[in-house]
């Protein structure tokens, strides 16, 4: 596993100077570590201590940026914490109560006998389920460890720092619930069959890290059988967070998505699914490039046109790269005027900086794009109206919504904005019931923002019709 | 289903006066009311205004404690609030992030890219799995909805507020998480399948209600598959807390287990499960009835004695029955000093007050025994040490220390009591070392009570080993 992105925090001490702060982050910038929160622990008589959150790509980049403070003649290094482990230790998720037990009359009324009561509710309609349980709020968030993005192949067991990554995330963000499933199966079919058994215990699904062709198969398969949302998030979150960026970087060069040519770089389960999104969104064809014919064909099937990477860089208005592959894009075949987004990480096909240098109107790596932004709003949206499954008007309505909520000169918003993932679930919503996807039978105006706010933020019901 | 046992809170305003309020509870009690908590909403000039909350039978019996209040003279109802459904709305659970995502840098660590960190870190060494997610805290709730005590079979979702009841008990008395699995599935073989194809998301798995024989076969060759602790609530429920209340009840008659005879009348999952333990307890064979002659048959082979309910009545110091039939025991049959425990729900084959008015030395009902006492703490021991899976030694283990837990005069201890589930736990954990099914490396000292309340309290880590 190479370059698996380093989050570390260094703690520095600091002779109190003026500038000094500016020196020590030159220093840090220089040495290419991505600088995050910075903290200051304490400031002395004659020193300042900080603490440093930084993302790095490996340990061998961390020694490199030890080495670049070491040589500073006001600054010196007290320690390093590994951030990653703290973070994680004990676990970042948990099951918590929403009733207080702690008396009799509730702990009858919760288990055995009163219980039953409700069991009895349920066998007799279905549908009260949603009322009287957490179903309607659960998640399945499933993998079987074949396909870990920058990965590849590992244990089911190693996958569930992952699983409980986009747990915590959807609790945070959402208000949701969810299984952290990791399943050890050998094929499509025992995947399907697993997800099939288990599907009466959550109401909607998510498909995380399973490799192609079996991940975006069974995700189609699972979401014809099961009438619920299946979110494939190897597939769905690239594809949403990456119109969306298509759609902003569009904007900010005056370009028309709709009259201009449209290029993909890498049609793997990421890029083909932005491509075809992007197809649905600007109604013309979008010129694809993959080193595999398989992937180019399924590119041509779903309306895009195959065309080398040479043809891409000198046709295309927008080029948006997928090769997991770091500095394909030579800064020579940057054409002046071009919008290009290079999404490979830890980096990009090109780095943004070099491409404006050879003539990029605009240009991002995928650091500023994060596709954490698109699950918990989608998710609560199409949970709130019990969507059959999860339609392109649905993922086209939480692309527009996340453009639209970006900060003037981003192209994506920041999934720690909580407003994001109301509004996304807002919009989700109510364009499943605009196409008749929604099961639930509620009216537009009980789907604003505000209602999906409380629900997060209160975990207030839903009107679930 | 009859009887499912409603909890039921009424509202009365009486007339301020000494003795009110026994009249009223008398009342209440005479129309055969089980009274919870009283609450004293309002003390107004010449009135009371309380709540009570009720364990009933059924509407019908509702109807009848309703009117025995309308014939008081200084008494009114208020209110009738279905407390059941306030305590089941919006779900009784959720997941809850243990991190806090707020801030980019923890963002992430969580999640990509940080978290492929962990991930190399557990595909190096799986055991890492046990300190950087909540796996060794996670238990997976299985149900097929076969086999709902006091109800039968009934349709997966409609196990969920049972699931949810579990669940929820985990979080609160033992800080455990938990899946939430109500399986579609039509055969063993399905429901082991698929068991074990989530099995590396969870440290343990409980089977619940999953009717007989299934859930008792699935159980046992699940635990021997997976090597991980396999609670059978259905069975080890029942048999822990029945051992523990025939303890105490010996204890208090002064009858020594391992010199009486004992009597199970119903061998189902639960009664054969009691008799099963409490041979263990004692050493001699238990005399067993049951209307099935495979129950019977499993009994012998077990170790015990077959014997006809009107030889168990006559021969037997000690009588627990379990056969879901209320009554089936007549006062006459009951020998001068027996103890009788009489499980059945919602009404116990012989009524305690009946029993000893027939010369019962010591006689209680299933009310009076939380079968809820057993679980937290077993899976929390079970999963504190590894435990390879749940063994005889264990089970015993955790109904000697229940009943030491208990309350002078009382046969087990309300599962309220928070000591008790750490005293379990703690006992359970060292049985499991001292017979080496443990897979932790851990010294018994650092496997005291005070540990495990830590545990449950703040949720602070266990010593792994």
């Amino acid at each position: 596993m190479s370059s698996p992105g380093l989050v570390r925090t260094i703690r520095i001490r600091s002779h109190r100077k003026t500038g000094g702060l500016g020196i020590l982050t030159t220093a840090l910038g220089d040495a290419g570590a991505s600088i995050g929160e910075i903290h200051t622990v304490r400031i002395g008589h004659n020193y300042t201590l900080r603490d440093f959150n930084l993302l790095l790509d490996n340990d061998e980049h961390l020694r490199q940026v030890l080495e670049s403070i070491s040589v500073l003649r006001d600054s010196e290094l007290v320690e390093v914490r590994e951030t990653t482990r703290d973070v994680h230790l004990g676990g970042k998720v948990r099951t918590a109560s929403r009733v207080d037990l702690s008396g009799l009359a509730v702990l009858a009324a919760a288990t055995q006998p009163g219980v039953r009561e409700i069991v009895q509710a349920i066998e007799d309609e279905p549908r009260q389920a949603e009322v009287f349980t957490t179903v309607q709020r659960t998640v399945a968030i499933v993998t079987d460890g074949s396909g870990l993005v920058g990965v590849g192949k590992v244990h089911p067991r190693a996958m569930l720092p992952v699983l409980e990554g986009m747990s915590a995330v959807l609790a945070q963000f959402a208000g949701l619930s969810s299984m952290r499933l990791a399943l050890d199966v050998d094929s499509e079919d025992e995947l399907i069959h697993t997800v099939a058994a288990l599907a009466p215990s959550c109401g909607a699904i998510l498909i995380d890290s399973v490799a192609a062709p079996r991940g975006p198969r069974a995700a189609a398969k699972l979401a014809d059988r099961l009438k619920v949302p299946v979110y494939h998030d190897d597939a769905d979150s690239p594809a949403i967070v990456g119109l969306a960026a298509v759609i902003n970087a569009c904007r900010r060069a005056h370009l028309d998505p709709a009259s201009i040519n449209i290029g993909q770089i890498g049609l793997g389960t990421a890029g083909g699914a932005i491509a075809r999104l992007v197809m649905r969104h600007s109604g013309r064809a979008v010129l694809g490039d993959d080193v595999h014919p398989a992937a180019v064909s399924r590119h041509v099937s779903a309306g895009g046109e195959a065309a080398s990477l040479d043809d891409i860089m000198a046709k295309c208005d927008v080029v948006v790269a997928n090769t997991g592959h770091a500095g394909v894009i030579a800064p020579s075949k940057v054409r002046e005027g071009q919008v290009i987004i290079a999404l490979s990480e830890p980096r990009p096909e090109i780095e943004p900086y070099d491409a404006q240098l050879a003539g990029a109107a605009f240009a991002a790596d995928g650091k500023a794009i994060s596709t954490v932004a698109a699950v918990p709003g989608v998710l609560l949206g199409a949970l709130a109206v019990k969507a059959a499954h999860i339609s392109d008007q649905m993922r086209l309505a939480a692309a527009v919504t996340l453009a639209a909520c970006a900060p003037d000169g981003d192209l994506v918003p920041t999934p720690l904005d909580p407003g994001v993932h109301a509004a996304v679930a807002a919009a989700v919503a109510r364009a499943a019931l605009a196409e008749g996807v929604a099961q639930a039978r509620v009216a537009p105006e009980q789907l604003d923002a505000t209602i999906f706010e409380e629900a997060i933020r209160d975990l207030r019901p839903l009107p679930l019709g």
